[in-house]
């Protein structure tokens, strides 16, 4: 692993330096975690700065405008958690795999792989599928035929890459995940035992665009018609499903376990809570934040925040209040009739 | 890929022509997006007929019982939809693999594969498992020792057909999906430490009938003792759970993201909603629709529509509305006792 | 299949016989499934006896309290059920793989497998990573750079264990799922077109305990900075997502579809129901129940069972009583002005 001096990671970081430039810094921590080779990060001085102080970090980013002193040698800059997540990068590099196509990679006659792209043991690449400069495909990913891959690309082990799908450059795609499968679409026939369902076939594609990142086992259904597209900078955590011909906006951020249902549209910086289930053919505005495990069936036309869950209840007290739910309607009519009761008196 | 005339279509999907029956298609399309070499279809003719005469589109496929005249060449068949389907089947057709074993699949000595069958590269395929004639085997499908796979199946990369199970003819995995996989079964046993679980073996296989289609990373467990089975003509979505010992029954239809817990038994010809939740060991009659988002924790007896969502408020609604369901019980009471007093009076 | 006489299980399982010790068992069954070679069990007598007297197994496990006397050949023990799941461990032994390291297997030089370890063809393990004694990987596996696996764990196909991470002994591991993907670390970066989202490295690390067992397609994040740790014991179903920094206790369930949100605590000896969702940053005590469907948004200090479900109503009841949820505090305050006006009068 890397080590980096204090000096040498403002250097690559920016920021103003106090105390020893000269530290020795081998990876990052949390403040509780942190050892003397270890670089932490403060962000909510007036909630942390007691955990700062006491941190035995070798080194602490800071924001600019810390007043305070610390004991520690701090670099302050603009936005500590951006430049905190640099210095991760710099200092715990990821693995990689060798340069070149593994031995054990299949590859089509017909396809196009970059020679700077790394491509690793097991993987799959169709006919005429195009891979970009510097992306790697880890162990046992299979890209279909037609599919392109940009540049810069970090396909980790196991994704799926359906036929003709477009991904863009610098898109981070984590295990599991299939991009471009087919959307869920049927059509009712009628026939002489009560009738069953044809499939549609699916002949639109997934696109994501530039700086996108896909969870572990999330999917992203090809479109039927037209396509399925992940905007720029859209980040969308794991387990998530995204049905056929839907659009999220650029630098939304999606949590895991969501449910988006057909051509619905997510607008541009968006943040929908985990468990988030959303109905088809709607559309959601720029800004909007969906709480976690909210409901939405219905258009969201201005920013905010938007909730539709069940507070939490000891099970015994949840009993007796539920049960009032299936007679609401009859309750209202109750107070509305006392109402008018108490009007004639 | 394939280019027909409009006649050429007709002689396949028949119906009645109007208009120039030699016009060149080369694929399907929205009613927005279609150009002069795309057939579009229309279905809902109240509500789209304005957008079909103003298509591009090189040909329509229209309802035998429209009236009206439209500009394109049309098709009158009985069901738009249906054809419209065939028509992409025919226009689209999917990449295929080649036919025979890829030299990059793994198959032992004792599994019996069809010798129309096209199995991809890195298949992994057990002793003693079957593979039917016409079925294609996408590239890292993993096939269990024993399991059977039917005629004219596709598997798309990265299915998982576990040890024993058992799959018909013409049904469909998209990838990541596991079939097979072991029941959460579990035995409560004390010990010196507070007690611990121990593993129920899963000794039942996974059936599934004829024509069934399952969604990416779907997961369908094998039977705790007896087996799990999703009849004939059912169409699951991407990231369902299908837990032991159910029954999915016939042209039943389940959308994304629904879990449905062991044992529960669903009927033919259902509608499950996305992400609808249903407890174990429950039993919906035939022809039940549940809607998305819906939690079922009790036995439906009565075809219909069931539902069970909270409506979406702005989160300060929310927080107000909210709180009261903790104490809905005592609200009713505090009508009752209202209505009591007001009786007095 | 193994076949052994009664005499044989009760060698192998303890308890005391009556009845025909000399009966052949090829396997478990369901009271009413079982044939004449089958054992069933008997948990709960009161509800179950009259079909334990009807079944046809040829022998039955049941509790040493049982007063009665059954037809067949009984096993009386102390925990049937736990007797019944070894029963059928012996009789249904799971194909195994040949020992050794499969031809199709890419193992880097670097990493070291135990010479009784089983590696399966297709199987990927990187450079530094340790595979313990006896453990089994199944087709397709994906083993990271420096990842560690115990003694005696059975990775069934396609399972992913990303760099780094730590399994314990006796680990479970069921397909497509996914140990050790990235955390969803994200920093909110301007810039001079609105901002976007930058990736926080994720630097800690998945740590399985021993006799941990994880469901198809689950997907267990590694830590940002420190570890996400799943205690000894634990037992996870499938599609369940974990993220980062969370600690699931010593013994604690959960069922299918289940989320939890970032550096949530669980305690030991849990049960989370299935489609339970749990947002980040909570503490939950030991020994809590949280209902099937539940959403769980604040901290549980108290064992018990807690509840968040709304009721199924029929869609045109839900209709009627849903829209009031939106003005249940108007309502509130309408019967609170009624309270004042009747005091008044």
């Amino acid at each position: 692993m890397p080590v980096l001096t204090l000096a040498e990671l403002q250097a690559r970081l920016g920021g103003t330096l106090s105390g020893d430039a000269s530290v020795l810094i081998r990876g990052v921590a949390s403040l509780e975690q942190a050892g003397a080779d270890r670089i932490g990060f403060l962000v909510n001085a007036k909630k942390y700065l007691p955990q700062a102080r006491a941190s035995r970090a070798g080194a602490l980013i800071v924001p600019e405008s810390l007043e305070d002193a610390l004991p520690q040698p701090c670099l302050r800059v603009p936005n500590p958690h951006a430049a905190f997540a640099q210095a991760a990068a710099l200092l715990h590099p990821e693995p990689e795999l060798p340069s070149g196509i593994d031995a054990g990679a299949i590859v089509a006659d017909a396809a196009e792989i970059h020679r700077d792209a790394r491509i690793g043991p097991g993987v799959v690449i169709g006919a005429g599928a195009r891979i970009g400069a510097r992306s790697v495909l880890h162990a046992a990913c299979v890209i279909g035929p037609g599919a392109q891959i940009g540049e810069d690309c970090l396909l980790h082990p196991r994704v799926t890459v359906q036929h003709g799908c477009v991904i863009g450059n610098r898109v981070i795609l984590h295990p599991g995940c299939v991009i471009g499968g087919d959307g869920f679409g049927l059509a009712w026939e009628s026939d002489s035992e009560g009738g069953h369902w044809s499939k549609v076939p699916q002949v639109g594609r997934t696109i994501l665009e530039d700086d996108v990142e896909i969870g572990a086992n999330t999917s992203i259904d090809r479109g039927a018609l037209d396509d399925t597209v992940i905007e720029q900078g859209a980040k969308l955590d794991n387990l998530i499903q995204i049905a056929h011909n839907c659009r999220v906006g650029r630098h939304t951020a999606i949590a895991a376990c969501v449910g988006i249902a057909g051509s619905t549209r997510i607008g541009a910086y968006c943040q929908i809570g985990g468990a988030a289930m959303i109905i088809g053919h709607l559309n959601i505005c720029d800004r909007v934040t969906v709480s976690a495990g909210t409901f939405v069936a219905k258009d969201i036309r201005e920013p905010g925040v938007y909730t539709s869950v069940q507070p939490l209840m000891k099970h015994e007290d949840w009993k007796h209040n539920a049960a009032h739910l299936r007679h609401l309607d009859a309750l209202v009519k109750r107070v509305k009739s006392l109402e008018a009761k108490l009007k004639e008196n």
